[in-house]
């Protein structure tokens, strides 16, 4: 099988960061997953000794406690304080600038919008920092909330342009003033674009990425647009023989969660094949 | 000919306003056409005595000068300033808010985008209030320009709000922040919405109003997508026959500067034939 890598994938700026920090501050717990790869997770601890919790109340604060790449909210900072943890910040600033737009717009007393999953750590951390706050996932949700004349709007770091684009015109059109923040980071931008072009040339494509990473499941949806036969898996062990069955091209790409050494596995897996 | 009148047409409230404020002042002057309308143009010179001028440097100041509704340019209202004219501002107040936002956000460091037309007169206005500020009359035209990381879009008042949005997702997806001003008024809106529901139950579309008016080509411009025997004709003197042959139902609206008077004579004409 004849493979192609996108021309951008994997490892943004903010999960290497992340990493760096966690493999820097050793028995050292994460509160919640520090990035959206399990087999990552377990590499941190078992060669770092980095652990995971997702309970604030029986959190262990002997040691440093690391902020998540995707931001707590303010309320969990604010008892994560209280108990004089030793915090160490791995919030990507990618994330701490929507932050602090809900901030200062909240503020200004602006009606903010989040395009964004509810249930999405980022998103709760980021809407957590103001008031009048919507989250939402699509244009028809907005059907049945009163707008104010002055309305910001920011997204979730790895959604999708023109969806945010379509939301943005709906906004615009029913209000005086909508201030838009483009919030949507580089690589997620990037690593879009190249599984787009990628995916129009070849027989079928394969994404590797955690199954709960939004930016990974926004590269399958895009991905199938253009290539029916796309696929996620978070390892080689979940490649499945029959997808590449009279196929000639396979295109690669990865979640900005995933470490190389993990694509690289699947990819000699599917040449093998 | 069976004949129905758009749900909402003709004189909006600036031009109500502007036409009021010169009937007031008798031997008044205004800098340039008061309104898009050459008939009510003559009818305010000949019942009110209400004169026009489009030079500055000859215009008589020894009457009142009237800034017309779609406002003047800065420099040119400091001008008329400096000669000790009485001025009798008609600006319409949608069109001060524009002028006054590209001062605001000129003042803020924001690069600033007009959707609007170059020559026209309240473009040329707004426009005079900001520095960097650039007015563009299509998307395409977006490509040549370098974008700064905050920028604001505003519109002319009577452009069609699917056109912003355009702009608007354009701009939002190449920077850091677009605050977008809704500027196009509610009139506008709501003529341009009564003219694409009739133009889809008519045989045949007439549109009433001067022939420089932005908001008249816009409603010819919409009409015709769904009436593709759509006509713009500023009196009734200008009706062909021929438009209505074999024709059962005729759709009228008129632009916001278009006189009830105007209107009236040509329906009844379209009623005749």
């Amino acid at each position: 099988m004849k493979v192609i890598l996108a021309k951008k994938y994997g490892f943004c700026f903010g999960v290497k960061r992340a990493i760096k920090i966690a493999e820097k501050n050793r028995f050292a717990t994460t509160f919640g997953e520090l990035i959206h790869n399990p087999k990552e997770i377990a590499r941190l601890k078992n060669d770092f000794g980095v652990g995971m919790s997702n309970n604030l109340a029986e959190i262990d604060t002997n040691n440093a406690v690391i902020v998540r790449t995707h931001g707590i909210t303010k309320g969990d900072l604010e008892i994560l304080k209280s108990k004089n943890a030793t915090i160490i910040d791995a919030t990507c600033p990618f994330v701490t600038k929507p932050q602090n737009i809900v901030k200062e717009m909240s503020a200004k007393e602006y009606q903010i919008f989040i395009f964004g999953d509810k249930t999405h750590p980022e998103v709760k951390g980021v809407a957590s920092y103001g008031d009048n706050v919507h989250i939402i996932a699509s244009v028809e949700e907005l059907d049945s909330i009163k707008l104010h004349k002055k309305i910001a709007l920011l997204s979730q770091t790895t959604k999708q342009i023109e969806h945010f684009c379509a939301i943005a015109s709906y906004l615009l059109s029913r209000t005086h003033e909508c201030r838009v923040f483009n919030t949507i980071c580089n690589a997620t931008f990037d690593n879009q674009s190249a599984v787009e072009e990628l995916s129009k040339e070849v027989d079928v494509m394969v994404i590797v990425g955690g199954k709960n990473s939004s930016n990974t499941k926004q590269l399958l949806d895009i991905a199938k647009k253009h290539c029916a036969d796309s696929y996620l898996v978070e390892d080689e062990c979940e490649l499945n023989a029959k997808w590449f069955e009279n196929k000639r091209v396979c295109g690669i790409s990865a979640g900005a969660s995933t470490p190389g050494w993990i694509i690289k596995k699947v990819e000699n897996k599917i040449r093998e094949i």
